[in-house]
């Protein structure tokens, strides 16, 4: 099909997808995690994995590669996951609040699906499925439209998914994968107004900016993470290095990763010295990756390490690399946040309450820790049960986004001949 | 200031005002009430508005010069409207949800404010002190850009708001007014990403457009409203009359006003001739302007009226005309509802539960009404207190704005060494 007519496909499916009740959504989930597993779809996800990966060999990294990768254990898990969505309790339909007007109107604020979401993506297949099992979850239907490398893969597993729909009664057309994987069908989505009740752009920073400047349709922002840990004169410094390590390179390479560490001046001569310690000598003595340290010029008088240059405030490394500065208080530290962050994670290590107050009012992030690790911002960790992703913008949807976030709501009044 | 000036000086106001604690910020409220009925104010705004007045005058209609026309009694109302804000629950901080995670973590969804919001709209002085009164209660910064016509008044109003701010320690630029009233300034603010955290435009459908096609920055269409009242078999009838009168007549001006009106095909021949008489003669009889009908071939085959063009089921009309149209079933109703509705109100008047159920669940607008008016789509019908506008769109805010619709959420977390 051609985009438009998924577009429109979609927004045909949507009607029936809202008006199916939740033990029906739970159940049409189930079946798509069964059709995943069984042994045609097995066979055809992993011929069309495996077309996948022969193409894009030699032109993408052993790391994306491995992503891309699907065994008969990553599909089960895919599944399995579906499965566990299914048992989440249903968003939709929750009255949210409810009064009864002096003239004795009845008002419901009652949640509602979004009605047609459709997701950017690269080229993990499992988003595929995570990503499908969400929207149905949430009563919404879905466009799907991944990065080139993984498209066979993705078509493999949609077939599955939608085959469980249909099982259902439900429209096959709930889950849609666009056929195009060229820029032509990212711009139509972003401006598909009237067809695209809401956008989610999963990706680097490009994906994100090219939304941010072309979409119409509404959209949230998700991901990119320059997160800081500013160490206050008063934090526990053995603490404080557990953290920092945890935060910088138990995960490198994903969004909620400590970027920045700022250290007060009344204990860096004393702290600094431990953490270029802890994360260069005792990594390396224990088999890990060394972290390398970009010092601003107060950092650098303390501890070796590399100059930071003009750009690295301002870069989310996503690599072995954290960039170290020196400030004067907890106000520098939130005015230095103020301008470098992206708005996802930020965290004070503190044993002064009135600091970590302040810090928790000030910083304006999605997600704001006193005394524990930035690796927490996931819709697993925060009790969401799931997550569509991470929000970095503040209408609608900030942080982690699971079922209640891929929801709207409509007012429901019932009255008696009431007139105004 | 130039657009610029006013975007950075908004910006830097935010801050400090975000920290304010609700008590400061009704306190700054009050004061800028007190401010603007003080003589000096008053003298001043009054001398703009009449400069306002005269500049106008042969090239506005009569009915928005009343709209523009400012006397004490006005001001005095407005700062009434200031001090009803400041009265309000204070919004910021409150604590959405809390979680407590097994390995300790407490987590707090926290409602915060937005940030800068920019409101661009038209011709009425009193959104000025109003959409102010909101921004400050919700711990906003505000940007407004009015309609060249009010500018004097609305100079004057906002001079006297920051004078509010300042006698309290506020910034007076957490109210600011754009100077230039052009195209370019409108623009600005669409595109000021980084700048203003929320754009909201109050006005026609041709800005409403304008926003939605070149909108950079976080949007929320308000207002447009073509809205339905269906009236189903088992309608009581006397209650009808009486609900569509008010619907489409107390106020035709508004975008709560009916502006369709769908008839069950087993009650036309009995209905439609009441309604005409109802709309037409009735209202005559009793001094009142009449409703013209603009009527479908079915409709027409039974009263006269004149006969509906192409455009007629698509119009807001803002006027004493109703479309009317004879469908088969509450499905034909949703469904015609579906293609031309613009997601605002409509209302099922029916003694069927089950057609009532099947109109709530499957009506895709903000409001949807059982036997009552659309006229009920507004903040301080909903008990709000107050309102910024009326959501058209599903992300965010939905229906009538008030202060929590103003505001995002963080996560502050609480923890104690925890690393994942």
């Amino acid at each position: 099909m051609t985009t438009q007519e998924i577009l429109e496909a979609a927004r045909g499916a949507k009607a029936a997808l809202a008006l199916a009740d939740g033990a029906s959504r739970a159940q049409a989930l189930r079946s798509m995690a069964a059709q995943l597993c069984s042994p045609a779809s097995m066979t055809a996800i992993l011929a069309a994995n495996a077309a996948d990966m022969a193409a894009a060999k030699g032109h993408i990294s052993e790391v994306m590669l491995d992503r891309l990768a699907l065994t008969e254990e990553r599909i089960r898990a895919m599944a399995k996951g579906i499965e566990e969505v299914a048992a989440l309790p249903d968003p939709v339909g929750r009255v949210l609040k409810r009064v009864e007007r002096p003239n004795g109107l009845v008002i419901e604020k009652t949640a509602v699906p979004m009605g047609v979401i459709a997701i950017i993506y690269e080229s993990r297949p499992n988003v595929t499925s995570d990503a499908a099992a969400l929207a149905i979850k949430s009563g919404n239907a879905c466009i799907l439209r991944c990065g080139k490398e993984a498209w066979r893969s993705a078509n493999a597993i949609v077939q599955a998914l939608r085959q469980g729909l249909r099982e259902n009664g439900l429209p096959e057309n709930a889950v849609c994968l666009i056929e195009d994987t060229t820029h032509a069908s990212a711009n139509a989505l972003m401006t598909a107004v009237g067809y695209v009740d809401l956008l989610i752009p999963r990706g680097g920073a490009g994906l994100i900016r090219a939304c941010v400047e072309n979409a119409k349709v509404p959209c949230i922002q998700t991901g990119t993470g320059i997160c800081h840990i500013f160490v206050d004169d008063t934090a526990d410094q053995a603490k404080a290095l557990d953290i920092i390590e945890n935060a910088k390179a138990s995960r490198p390479s994903v969004c909620n990763a400590e970027e920045v560490c700022l250290v007060h001046s009344a204990i860096a001569q004393e702290f600094l010295p431990k953490l270029a310690q802890r994360l260069g000598p005792d990594r390396v003595a224990a088999g890990k990756l060394p972290v390398e340290l970009r010092l601003d010029t107060r950092a650098a008088a303390i501890i070796p390490g590399t100059p930071a240059g003009p750009a690295d405030f301002d870069t989310e490394f996503l690599d072995y690399i954290l960039a170290v500065k020196v400030v004067d208080s907890v106000d520098e530290a939130i005015a230095h946040i103020a301008q470098h962050s992206t708005g996802h994670s930020e965290a004070i290590l503190t044993r002064t309450q009135t600091d970590a107050d302040r810090f928790t009012a000030a910083v304006d992030s999605a997600a704001v820790y006193v005394n524990c690790s930035t690796r927490f911002t996931d819709g697993g960790e925060f009790g969401l049960g799931c997550e569509m992703g991470i929000s970095t913008q503040k209408l609608h949807a900030r942080g982690p986004m699971g079922l209640e976030e891929l929801c709207s709501y409509k007012y429901v009044i019932h009255g008696d001949g009431q007139i105004r």
